[in-house]
Parts: structure tokens; sequence; C-alpha cells
């Protein structure tokens, strides 16, 4: 790898790389081709970039910032038109191809052998013999994602929707106008684009939709500047928001305090903005209450009948090495998992995998025994 | 101060006493009588324990742990009988005789004017003329109670409940039963003890008693040994939790996340230990729900309005030097706090007291601009 050139396009020092490789790049050798990481965003260089071994580079997906008063943040965000996409529910991968082969890059930056498998099946090999340089951002959904299965979406497997593209060694991406087009000539499904409105219509279209998307159990909007000057903006549905809290609380020992904290705030916004009757906010109180009590007491109840608190989860592979690849990137990715034996299906196999969910286990056991807190 | 003697005393060597004073030790020369105080617990010492100037002692009040399953603690923890006492919601204060002045200590050690105050007028002289060693240790509540004001306690301002005796120099409590002697003799008023049950039957009666309990708005119950030989044990109702939900949520973006969290579980396993009906856990759910959505929602319509958010509390002083020395010591106990001019009342003046709450104002007001989250 020539260094200096690798430094010039990130628009960085040589000596400045060379400093962050002690710091904040890491490096990975597993699968091939290896690869340096960004672990942190750091020198406008976003986090999860890549630096393949033969000097391409892949540019971080940008985090995309939550609008919380709604009409207010298009107002002070956009200048003119909004284009109003879902925003689905699933893992973020990054598709490029890197000597010919095609990979799928995860948010922070490695390699995940089962959605590479799953990219090679669903992306024609025409995409990139015709655009090597291209990067396709995109959302990995359905109930045979490992990490966030939903059984939401038209698939009862896993499928791959574009939301955007970037160019290898180019940062930012090429917008939705484009990403819509591309997805169109190539086959590829893409999310769902509602429609362009003005930034004063924006509002109520907005709002329009995301009751229509909450009650379909589908997660919210991501909006865009259709001439792609300005970032986007996220804003998402009170049942998903509580869908979150119910994931939370069900492992309520596991998971990062504040990811409670936020969901419930977004729904103080929400129903303060949208003026609820006090039927309406009650109805919401209900939910989000229910999405926090519940699963908690089912967690308790569970661990009295003596079970252990565990989530399962599946996948489908074409190749068992692509699942045995896939087992050691959960290890590696600090994931505690247990892989059953694969089970034959129609063009592959299927495999369930079991993740304990220790702390939130192990604690409920304490204190039925009585601990204190 | 003879420092051999007090290390002594706390059973540590000098060296570490002396080691102590440059970390954990804190000195406080304001007001009199100056004091040394623990600001974390250390070598087996309670935080918040006192050295004062004449090398007297006071030991900081011990942590109470909390029952999560209820009737699993009362077992695990208790070997028979159990008195179950009122938990008051209030702040804790140990009131103690220095030199021949009444002094009331915070949970963190330091000697507070108004507490003072108040205990003077409170606590008979002959309390420390007959018990010069005596710590009384209690929970100063009512409206009037400047952190944490309550309507549910019979005062229209503040008053003081014993809950627990120890002696200066000497590790311990004295316990249930010699507390209330002590309460009924020296005509003090005691947190009430709700009965003494045998260690099987205290389950049933301790959530006949929660259930009363908020149903009046108050706090909880303390759990403990007749015979002081193991450490109490506390518990809460649910409309309690729900209390501090209520007040986390109306400031948001001040107050600790785990705070939240906690409250949450606490919901969680009652309803499971009671195997509440689908209806009893749908009201708590919506009770949840509310205490969570309704205050955040009340403070994003403040915001709106224009208004501040302010936490507004008021207190009664004989003098109004107590006044200016309350505020002196709110703000080295870092908290913002405006003072309005003192309004004469019958034996003394009125002085209400507005707590901006700035992380959550600000922040309000920055999302109704638009800002992003």
């Amino acid at each position: 790898m020539n260094l200096q050139r690798v430094a010039d396009k990130l628009d960085i020092s040589l000596t400045r790389l060379q400093n962050l490789q002690q710091t904040v790049i890491k490096r990975s050798s597993w699968p091939e081709p290896r690869l340096l990481r960004f672990e942190k965003a750091t020198s406008g260089i976003e986090a999860g970039t890549i630096i393949f071994e033969n000097g391409e580079i892949v540019h971080g997906y940008p985090k995309i910032r939550r609008a919380m008063m709604l009409a207010a943040a298009l107002r002070r965000h956009f200048s003119d038109r909004v284009a109003v996409e879902e925003k689905m529910n699933g893992y973020n991968v990054r598709i490029a191809s890197v000597d010919g082969e095609m990979v799928a890059l995860t948010r922070g930056g490695f390699i995940c052998p089962y959605s590479t498998e799953v990219a090679e099946q669903l992306v024609p090999e025409k995409v990139f013999h015709d655009h090597p340089e291209m990067v396709l951002c995109g959302e990995m959904v359905g109930p045979e994602n490992p990490y966030v299965p939903k059984e939401v979406y038209p698939t009862d497997s896993i499928d791959f929707y574009l939301f955007d593209l970037s160019r290898k060694g180019q940062r930012g991406t090429l917008g939705v106008i484009k990403t819509h087009e591309f997805a169109k000539d190539y086959g590829l499904k893409a999310t769902s684009l509602f429609g362009e409105f003005g930034r004063e219509r924006a509002y109520e279209e907005t709002v329009r939709i995301i009751r229509s998307l909450g009650k379909r159990g589908r997660e919210g909007v991501v909006m865009k500047d259709p001439d792609n000057k300005v970032s986007p903006l996220k804003y998402t549905c009170s049942e998903s928001n509580c869908g979150d809290l119910e994931v939370a609380f069900r492992y309520y020992n596991d998971y990062a305090l504040d990811f409670f904290v936020s969901r419930a705030v977004r729904e103080g916004f929400q129903s303060a903005e949208w003026r609820e009757s006090e039927e309406e906010r009650t109805a919401r109180a209900l939910r989000l209450g229910k999405s926090i009590l519940f699963p908690m007491v089912d967690t308790i109840q569970k661990k009295i009948r003596g079970e252990q608190i565990v989530q399962h989860v599946q996948i489908k592979v074409k190749s068992l090495q692509t699942a045995r690849e896939f087992e050691y990137h959960l290890r590696r990715s600090g994931m505690k998992a247990i892989f059953d034996p694969p089970e034959p299906s129609d063009e592959g196999y299927i495999i369930r995998i079991a993740r304990p969910i220790m702390s939130t286990n192990d604690k409920t056991q304490a204190l039925l025994e009585g601990d204190t807190w």
C-alpha cells in the first residue's frame, strides 16, 4: 500500500495518517482482502472508513441527524424541496467490488461473510462490471437479518434495499435522484420514495406518511434534499420507538441506559408537536408504558419458570463455509452466539442462532433469589 | 484535634487517616463548628461521616439496600421477625449537639443552616441535655422541604420524623425498638411503625401496607430486624416510582439517566411478583407511560409558550440570617437557586426559591427551533 497516495486521497498528511495508525485505525486481515478501518471518526473522516490493501478507499456512511420537532427542523434544515424516503429497520451495509470480488462492509468497517453471500445473490454482476468504483449503500432487512430480525418487510428471508450511492475514494454520496435511477437501471430494490414536497407542505405529508408507516410496523422516514446539497434528517414512528423500548426492556440489564431515555423523549416531542387530544395522548402513554412493562414482566416470568434469557435469530446460507465464517465474524465483534447444527433447506442451509443475554439472565436470577438492588 | 485519637476511634491507622485527608476527606469551615467530612465511603467508614473540630465523630447513615422480589428478599435477608416502618419521602438529616449547639447534618456531611433552624424548633433541648452523645437520624418532609417538596404529610411547612438513633463516635444504630421508645419519651415524631411480623407473613402484610401507602401518595417501607442484627431493606410503591419518573421526565435533560431505568425495572418486578391480571398490568403500564409522557409534554408546551423551565420551592425561616446562609449552602452544594425577597409571615419569613433547570430549558428551546438530536 502506498501510504502517501492514501493520505492524499484522504486529504490528510502522511504523518497524520501514520499517527492515526497507532490509535483509531485498526487492521483487519480476515476475511480477504485485508484492510485498515477507522474505528472512530477523525480529521473529517467518517467512522467505518476502509482502506483496502490495494489502496482503494470506501468512506464510512455518514450518521444521519434526528429531527425532534419535525416542522421546525424541516424549516431550519432544508432550503427548498424535501424528498421523503422510507427508513428501514435492519442493518446498514456498503457493498463494493474490490479486485473483482464483491464484499459487504458493516457500519464499523468489517467484511461480513453472511452479508457478502447475500449481496452476491442479490446484486447483479453487471453493476460492478459497468461501475467498478460504485459503492452501494443500503439496508439488509427481513426475518433472517441476524441483528434486527423483522417480519414487516416483503421477504421471508433477507433482502437488500439501496438507499444511497457513493464512489470509492470519494467523500459524499450521489443523492436520492441518482440512487433511484441507478436502482431502476439495474433492477435493484430501493427504499420507497414517497414523494418530493415543498418545504412547507413536507411537514403534513411526512406526518401522514409516519402515521401510516407506524400502523404497518415500519420504522420511519429519511428526509433528503433532492439536490443533495444538505445532509438528510431522520424521523421515526411512535410504534418503532416503542418497539425499540420493548427490546431494551426485555433485556433490561444488557442494553445501554441512554438507549431508553432517547426513545422516550422522542415520544414527548411527537405528542407535543402533534397537539394530541387527551385521549390520543393517553393512548400513547399506554403504548409507551406497555412497551416498557410487558417485555420486562415476560423476561421475569420466563426466569421464574426456569428458562434462560436468550434471543433466537436465524440465517439462511448457500454454503456451510459462510455459516462458519459468520460465526467467527460475530465472535470477533464481541457477540456471544450459539450456532445450532445446520438444517438443509431448499437451496442451502438454515442456521438457528441463540444469543444468550447474559447480564439480564444473571441479574434476574439473582433478584428472584432475593438479591437486593 | 488529636488525630491519633480520631484514628483510634475510626479504627484506622494514623497514617491511613493522614492519607485520606489528601483524598476523600474534605474540610468544611462554614458554618461553625468546623469539620472534616468523608466525601466517599472508605476503609469501612460510611460516606458523610464527620469529624468535628473538637474530635467528636458522627458516622454517616448507612445506605439501605432495595428489595426487588419482596418475598424472596425477606426470606433471604431476615432470620425471624420483621418490623415494617414507613419510608418517608424527604431528605435525610442527622441531628446532633456539638459543644452545646444543635446542628443538622446533610447526607453528604454538611451543616445545613435551614435544617438546623428547623431542628432547633422541633427538637426539645432536653433531648441533648439528657443524651449529649445521641445522634437523631430522621427525615425532613413536607411542602417547605426545598429538595423534595411533598404535600402528602400532615404539615403545611416542614417536619422532622425520627427513624433511627446512633451515638457520636460509635458505628451502627440503636435500632427500631429503642428509636420508637426514645421518640415517645421525648415527644418527637417518628416514622410510622406498622407492625412486627413473622418472616413468612411479612410479605403479604407488606404488600397490603404498600398498596395502601401508594393510594395515599406515600413512598414505601423500610423493613427492619427488631433485634437490629441485620441491616434494613427498603421497598417502594408503584405510585412513588412513577412520581420519581414524573420529576425525571419533567426535567428530562437534567436528571441522571440511570435514575430512570431503575424505577422502570422496579415496576417490572412488582408486577411480576404480584401476579397481576391483564387488567391490573395494563393499568400499571398506563400509569408508567403517563408518568413519563405527560410531564415531558408539559415541559415542551411550557417552552412553546415561552416560559422558562424552573422548579419552584419555598422555605419558612425564623431569621433572615438563616435564609442568607441557606442560599450560600445551596450554592456551595453546586445548586443554582434564585431567592425571592423574603415575605414576612406569622413568626418569620417565607422565602420563595426558583431553581432554573438549565439543561432541559436550553435543550427544549433548541429542539423547538429545529435542532436535531
